[in-house]
């Protein structure tokens, strides 16, 4: 397996077609994508393709924002834009605010950033539903180069209990991304009780491996991996959101 | 970056310089050992070279021991050696016991695991010190090849909100374990507020893609990685457990 960084991506704006650009940057480095590629996109670049960017400058913070920010020394605008994109408070304390998203993701400030974002008080928001953001993509990179690879949208998640960010699939397509060996038996015969591996996860953060915070290298491609690759679109990342009533930690 | 299994590896028993094991293992396959390399190894083969396999049937459950067993349905001599690798109990429901183990590592079952383990009834335990078990592996590799790599020892962790495990450090010698990014300014020249990268996460999870869970792939190298390394053994996975007071979900 490689992880390669594909080099070239320009400042990308509301309304480009992302596979198309992606097409080009890989054509300009010399890449010939193939079926059994992983293409792992930072949200980041998703959602300014999508407009989901906002100046804070437009925001009016309501009430519950006004106190929640003020509770937790953050913008009370940023504050709104949070309770927004937000169905459940996990937790606000100590100057954190970690919710569930309306996709149903659990993370810091639901998913809101301000780094590499141009302009002054602009954030960005995570798309409205990155699976279909990958889906689109996907077509995208199928129709300007013939290849059909599965792509990945990533961000990195805060976990509890342990240090430290790791990248993570909130979006994807072409990919079956657990890897379920419930039921199968390992070398000797005996069964592997509760081994469902999130492939999906784990490629986002080998991705993130071969990215450079400060350098903006939103697009890696992880090669070799095509066990996982599927021809359908498949579940998405969706499959990976656990149901509340599943979850042991609600 | 690459990622390589390595094949070849003998059964590994207790007494086993698994260092030297590898060494040998990485000749056979004509792999040549590198400074710059991360060696993954599977926390199953670390533990079996320590000696940390149990005998169920050597185990006596205590009354704790019992009463769990029976409310979750499990055995209770597998419960007994849970609870003596536990430090706190986290959750025990549905047939699920989680805990925290004495190294502060929250985990199913406390890390106990019996596939992949020769011997009707055997269970592996965790490493007693995985720091110094990576710490103590890569010296051997430094004996046996003259090339200082990192070294990770790996298990697959389930966690809260998302469905599925990836493969995380318990242990690491060689590598700095979180690239903080905290204090750095992104290309437009703002700051980086909470970007803390797990790679020594992201470094086990990227080995576990070229890894098959049926086949006892135990060893993986990822290559390229070298970014990351660092000539002392460094403050080791320990650094990646995050301090009661510092977590907002306990």
């Amino acid at each position: 397996m490689e992880i390669v960084p594909v080099p070239g991506l320009p400042e990308v704006v509301e309304g480009d077609a992302l596979g198309a650009l992606i097409a080009s940057a890989l054509e300009g480095a010399g890449l010939r994508l193939r079926d059994d590629d992983v293409v792992c996109i930072s949200q980041k670049v998703v959602s300014k393709a999508e407009g989901m960017t906002r100046a804070l400058a437009e925001v009016e913070p309501g009430e519950e924002a006004a106190r929640l920010a003020a509770e937790l020394g953050k913008d009370p605008r940023l504050v709104e834009l949070i309770l927004s994109e937000t169905a459940r408070v996990v937790r606000a304390q100590r100057g954190v605010l970690i919710t569930e998203t309306n996709h149903g993701l659990v993370c810091a400030n639901a998913g809101i950033d301000s780094s590499n974002v141009p302009g002054e008080g602009t954030v960005t928001l995570l798309p409205v539903d990155p699976d279909a953001s990958a889906r689109r993509v996907r077509a995208e990179l199928a129709d300007a180069t013939g290849a059909r690879p599965a792509v990945i949208v990533a961000d990195s998640f805060g976990r509890p209990w342990r240090v430290g960010q790791t990248e993570v699939a909130i979006g994807c397509a072409g990919l079956e991304p657990v890897d379920d060996w419930r039921g199968s038996r390992d070398r000797d015969g005996r069964g592997l009780a509760a081994t469902a591996i999130a492939i999906a996860d784990e490629l986002a953060a080998a991705a993130d491996l071969a990215r450079d915070k400060s350098s903006g290298t939103p697009v890696v491609i992880v090669r070799g991996a095509g066990r996982h690759r599927i021809v359908a679109d498949g579940p998405g990342a969706a499959a990976l959101r656990r149901a509340a009533d599943a979850d042991l930690f609600r």
